[in-house]
């Protein structure tokens, strides 16, 4: 910056707030529409919520989000277009599902059930929610006939109404914790059935192989943003948090905490939405919107990484994937993060939710006994006590993304504020993922949103039509998505309490039917 | 400010964030204990969210806080410190419960209930909610022993639970609207229950007479706050929001939107939890913090004041407050807000919760409108309907309170979350009414928090003992407060289940009693 700009502050068509994967991919298709981008990112680092480091012990790791599948195709096509390449998690061997004290290996998405009343009862909990899902409109979920009753309940509500026995009840809660690293008393059934249908549903969502987390990149995920902020060069300005955010008719200004002015044509804010209550803005927001970023709060995860010398639960058959119910585990689902060339075995848990909350106050050295030792107990082998190193990274912590994976929606909050979650405010456009219609809360829901949000700009400057703002991208060559579809099976098998009704009937006709049969010999023997 | 000190900041032994009544209630202590002091205000006034203005229609009006009542000793023993002095909200004539379309006229906190299930259910659901309450400790709810099965249970399903008729139910619904601006399922039981128990229970919190509603202050409740700025002169700064605070072990410094800085041994923080999201903390907050300020929104009202010609009400019965039952009302309850000389009659309505998120597209003649309309039917005269005057307050809107009364706290978060809300963050103490243990959520519990972190203070500076930071204020002589005792009826009177069992069971018997009775003319016409 010259003296002349300080004064005045530095100029670009539009100023980005945020340097995560949202921001910069919007940065990015703007600069690329020929318009000058500032982007300010609070931290020293670009990335947001996806975070690579690298270190001797482990090369590279992911300490944020990670995971990418097939239906990611905005991720997918940038991170080829940008020359990061994908590899497979391992799912090689066995899954395995921990729970009541034993281990239980088994294959495919979901643990199985060998118990009648559980398998029909897990088939009707997937079933139900996938089937009330499609009721939900991704792009208008408040318009849903059933929104308002379906806000005013939470996931725990549901579940409870879903499922008729404790262990469908028990994994219904892991698959909540997993999926929004929050608890389903917590979170809104309207904003929970939106955000697994807009993944694609709950086998695409919960999936290693065809769901969302297929892949990793070769690399760390940090190189995509790493990547386009080098594209930008000089663009990107790290260490500035926004105070403030002015708009009127002419235009938008922004000053940072360092003092920095900066003003433009527009505002991209790619923050998630309840960081945005860090900004004071002038004039101030609409009611719904000042109240909206109250009430969408980060969800609670402590991402974890235990290095082995050997892959030894492959030797065993498995393939580092496990779902952990036990209350005293404090990581409730693994994955193998063993590096694609063999090297630096690795399994990554997640401590989630209330579990994050209260293991918080441990030390690391404290948290890395406990994990190990229910891997030793999982795994079933002393090898599992002897790790190399452990890496962790606690999100609750971090000031400039409050939590992780994404925003939650607590009850009766979603049908009423969320309509504001991306409509423009004057000059002032949103981004983040929590403003995506497809893979909202993931990597791909960044770019979309990132995206779609530049577009919003060039259409409010002239240069696209309005019906150029949301594009859809073709599927992924690489990584092809396998179609999820419904056996005859899982269409048709009752539910436990139709099961039980059926059973009662059948019970019933047979027994009748049995003593019409003996009437003639008991007839016989009475009249004897 | 000199150029000196412009350079190196301010300075002051302590730094209020806040110049509402529970920042200036602190700074006041403060002062008057020999500290130096400086409280930064975001906006062009103090007051925070309570804001009296004048106006040659109404003389003056209060559209934030303004009721007070017997119980409060904090907030009365200091307005009577300052002059300002109460008066009592008219009940003089009967109150009027509006429900499926027909004004009921009653007297007493709560409206009467003729069906005998109905009476049965309203008693159980006053009597269970004051009897779960009373098991939650006021200072440390998290130690409750149900803590975790209430706060992961949501207001409406604790509703449903106890009540066994619609009526009770819709009652209840208003009542959680009316008492915390909130709904019923946005609300954690664990929360919830504490609240109405440290305001004294179900009937202080909702009565008029004898209750939080009793009176409000000669003058509006803004003097308070207008009173303590000006004994604090200089040391209020108006027009400073604050967007960085800073601490090291030698001390704080605080810098606002303005680029003013200031210096000192310690903060307190007097601003609503949520909104200190507002501040980038160096070093960040510790992490239960960092997401407990996520997680607490403000609760949703447009406060309404219609004033006529004359006080109409008064003529045909009626003392002004309305209970008012009806999904298409944009008001759920009203008082009287007549000055105490007669002068400017007027009625005081409140739009809670959904209605508020929901009329707040409308325009204020639109809302004034459909008010008069509801009055008109509920007083059953269509005087209602020529008001002279409309003022309404919409705290939605509102950049530096986020919305009133006060926080509240979803399900899942009290328990895991509370005990951060007050504990000091080095040399980061807090205040604010929701940080209050007797009427939070009140001025009378912004006083006590106020009161209560500034000898925080004096303890941190080896001022006082930590046994002199919580003091209890003597009964006010003046607002003296009836006990609330339970009558042998309400204590005893079955639940609508017990009634129907103990029903059955007694028709059982007078029936079998009946039989055996008859038996022997019965054995006689049947020898015949």
């Amino acid at each position: 910056m010259d003296g002349n700009q300080e004064a005045e502050g530095q100029k670009a068509d539009v100023i980005v707030l945020g340097g995560g994967l949202s921001g910069l991919s919007a940065a990015k298709l703007l600069k690329e529409s020929g318009l000058t981008v500032v982007v300010l990112e609070a931290r020293d680092r670009v990335g947001g919520r996806t975070y690579t480091v690298t270190g001797s012990k482990f090369n590279y790791v992911d300490l944020g989000g990670a995971y990418i599948g097939p239906t990611q195709n905005c991720i997918l096509r940038l991170a080829r277009e940008l020359g990061v390449k994908t590899y497979m998690v391992n799912e090689t061997e066995h899954l395995v599902h921990y729970t009541k004290g034993k281990a239980h290996p088994f294959r495919g998405p979901f643990p199985p059930a060998w118990n009648l009343l559980v398998y029909l009862d897990y088939n009707n909990l997937w079933r139900t929610l996938d089937s009330l899902g499609r009721q939900i409109p991704a792009e208008a979920p408040w318009t849903c006939s059933h929104a308002e009753e379906w806000d005013n309940m939470t996931m725990r509500e549901l579940i409870d109404k879903i499922c008729w026995t404790r262990t469908a009840k028990d994994f219904a809660r892991l698959f909540v914790n997993v999926n929004v690293t929050s608890e389903p008393h917590e979170v809104s059934v309207l904003w929970f059935l939106w955000y697994v249908k807009q993944c694609g549903g709950t086998r695409r969502i919960f999936s290693t192989s065809n769901g969302g987390q297929e892949r990793k990149f070769v690399g760390g995920s940090g190189q995509i943003s790493e990547r386009i902020a080098a594209q930008l060069r000089g663009s990107v300005m790290l260490n500035q948090p926004v105070v403030r955010v002015s708009q009127n008719a002419e235009g938008v200004s922004v000053e940072t905490l360092t003092g920095d002015k900066y003003k433009g044509g527009y505002i991209i804010s790619a923050i998630p939405p309840g960081l945005t209550m860090n900004i004071h803005y002038e004039p101030g927001l609409p009611p719904i919107r000042n109240q909206l970023i109250q009430r969408v709060p980060m969800g609670s995860i402590i991402k974890c990484m235990m290095y082995y010398k050997r892959s030894f639960w492959k030797e065993k058959g498995y393939c580092g994937t496990m779902m952990i119910e036990d209350e005293d585990s404090p990581i409730s689902m693994t994955l193998d993060d063993t590096k694609p060339d063999g090297s630096c075995p690795c399994i990554m848990g997640f401590i989630l939710a209330r579990k994050a909350r209260e293991l918080i106050h441990l030390t690391k050295e404290e948290r890395k006994q406990r994990i190990c030792q229910i891997y030793s107990k999982v795994l079933g082998t002393t090898d599992a006590l002897q790790p190399l190193h452990y890496e962790e990274k606690d999100w609750c912590g971090e000031q400039y993304s409050g939590g992780c994976y994404a925003a939650y929606f607590p009850p009766g909050t979603y049908r009423q504020f969320s309509r504001a979650l991306r409509e423009p405010f004057g000059r002032l456009f949103f981004a983040g993922t929590e403003t995506a219609t497809k893979w909202s809360g993931y990597m791909d829901g960044a770019v979309q949103a990132g995206e779609r949000a530049a577009r919003e700009v060039l259409h409010a400057m002239g240069r696209i039509s309005s019906l150029e703002i949301w594009k859809e991208d073709e599927e992924d060559q690489d990584v092809p998505s396998k179609p999820i579809t419904a056996s005859f099976l899982e269409k048709w098998l009752p539910s436990v309490p139709a099961f039980v009704s059926m059973a009662t009937i059948c019970t019933v006709f047979i027994s009748a039917f049995g003593i019409a049969l003996l009437k003639p010999s008991i007839q016989v023997r009475l009249s004897r």
